[in-house]
């Protein structure tokens, strides 16, 4: 079918609030560098308020991913929510200029718009401070066969899994991905929320998932694995196809005995790391979603991820895509 | 006294809405290249929708100016009107982060915080669609001693004559400067902004402006000009000092008989255009503020301009003050 939407991304629709910090403002606010924490809105507006001037543009993993997709000309959707203020429109204007599919409206009366404020540091790395607000609100009614479809892929994020309809709304996406015929693809988020959520995840890397996107420390902790070699070991226990990123060290794709190694890129400086992991998967999917083998999935996402850290913010937008470093 | 304000500045609160687009989307919406067009809401959303994805950052030519010379380390303070809604209180917090004072609270019930399309072309240039949403109604009520002050300079921009009460207030302000032993400053805005008002800049210039900044087109509408060296010799009939920049020609800093040619800084890659006026103001009244020579105010502005055209964003933050030019 022509028009089938490739990949559908549920999880948080986030506007990202970017500015640059040093190492000892981490240490102030007592936030650990290269983490993503939960905070509450007075919390917000506390690391908000010792923040500097910040940047702000629409966000959220898998979202990223969607937009990341949307933009190489694949068909994506989105099912995430927003309030209907500001950001709230911002973040949809973001996704739809692109072409995608935007699956919920905005929400009247409850909290606002979700916001990370993300850290940078002068390495280029980020420390996430997130605000959930509205998409706290995300339901089991939010998903069903009218918000989804029928897409080819079904792209769920670990972080769905910490808000509190999360392990319900996972369980009836996954139910309704699998009559439809879509591929369950499961991207983890971040090592510590694989902690959180590890058992979950399992389960349903087993009875759902044929995709799984990670990196290096978020695998060794879903297999509670002493080293990354020991992690790319145990995906052989299952049929799903695992995309594990390795920062400087590039990636690897794995499925059965079937092992890819790729290398990144070189890249001058790293500016800013968010959305690297993101657009690595965006890639990937584009790739495989036109017919692409995984070998050439795995270059094509490792060029895309390059460009995204060469530049600030976490979207694979125009501007990362005229720079791709050459293949 | 040592804690008198360097510089207020007066004029619009802006928050940017920029995306990369090419020479065909200007034409598609009938924007005239490197134009500032003010539109109104309903033009604003239907700009908006066909633009693609978007950054968003505090802007504004005076409050550019304003946040820049605060990042400098300069006391600086602000007058423009704001709603009470999220872009709002980004703007207030951009500035308020850097230790600028913010004078007027945000606004209850009127139009929402203004925004600024910024159309940024592949050649860096910007094209700007603006909605004055709440700047519109900044009033002659808002200028006074209690919100004024008594600081060393007061800064006005060309573009707040475009608001209905413009005329009244800049008079206003410019009376109780005058009072309080402020020098008037004047910044042009744009050069259409001056065909539409240069009676009033002339009468300012010639009654109470104690220093003028403009670029080249600007000074050249406002003296009705055929070549920027007739525009220089009309500066000799004044008694103020004339900051003119000429974008890759340098600067020219005039003050009766002293005139002082200042060549601009190399730079690699015009990134985005937008803010070089506005750093080069902030930059060369900070040299003036911590009791630098002209010749050094134009050779630090010079130096502030091309560190902000090298990067996406119209205000000369951390990041740019990290990447000027050696002198």
């Amino acid at each position: 079918m022509a028009s089938q939407v490739n990949v559908l991304g549920i999880g948080n629709a986030i506007v990202d609030v970017l500015a640059r910090v040093d190492d000892a403002f981490l240490a102030e606010i007592g936030a650990d560098k290269r983490s993503m924490t939960l905070i509450d809105e007075e919390r917000a507006v506390e690391v908000y308020e010792r923040m500097g001037p910040a940047v702000e543009m629409s966000g959220g993993s898998v979202a990223n991913t969607i937009a990341g997709l949307a933009g190489l000309g694949g068909r994506a959707a989105f099912i995430g929510r927003v309030a209907d203020d500001q950001l709230g429109r911002i973040f949809i204007h973001d996704l739809q200029s692109l072409g995608a599919s935007i699956r919920l409206p905005p929400f009247n009366g409850g909290a606002p718009t979700a916001r990370s404020h993300i850290l940078i540091t002068p390495d280029g790395q980020r420390t996430m401070q997130t605000y959930l607000g509205a998409c706290a609100e995300l339901g089991v009614q939010d998903v069903n066969e009218r918000t989804m479809g029928d897409p080819e892929v079904v792209l769920l994020e670990g972080y769905a899994w910490d808000i509190p309809e999360g392990p319900a709304l996972a369980s009836e996406a996954m139910k309704v991905a699998e009559r439809n015929g879509s591929v369950v693809a499961l991207s983890l988020s971040d090592a510590l929320c694989v902690d959180r959520h590890r058992d979950a995840y399992l389960d349903a890397l087993t009875r759902h998932a044929g995709m799984v996107f990670g990196n290096e420390s978020e695998m060794m902790a879903l297999f509670d694995a002493a080293t990354f070699e020991e992690a790319v070991e145990r995906t052989s226990d299952h049929d799903a196809l695992f995309v594990m990123t390795r920062t400087e060290k590039g990636c690897v794709v794995a499925q059965g005995s079937e092992i890819i190694v790729q290398d990144a890129y070189p890249v001058d400086e790293v500016v800013d790391a968010t959305g690297a992991g993101d657009a690595h998967t965006a890639a990937f999917l584009h790739q495989l979603a036109i017919g692409g083998s995984l070998k050439e999935g795995a270059v094509f996402a490792s060029r895309c991820a390059t460009a995204v850290i060469s530049q600030v913010g976490g979207r694979l937008d125009q501007h990362a895509l005229a720079n791709l470093p050459d293949p």
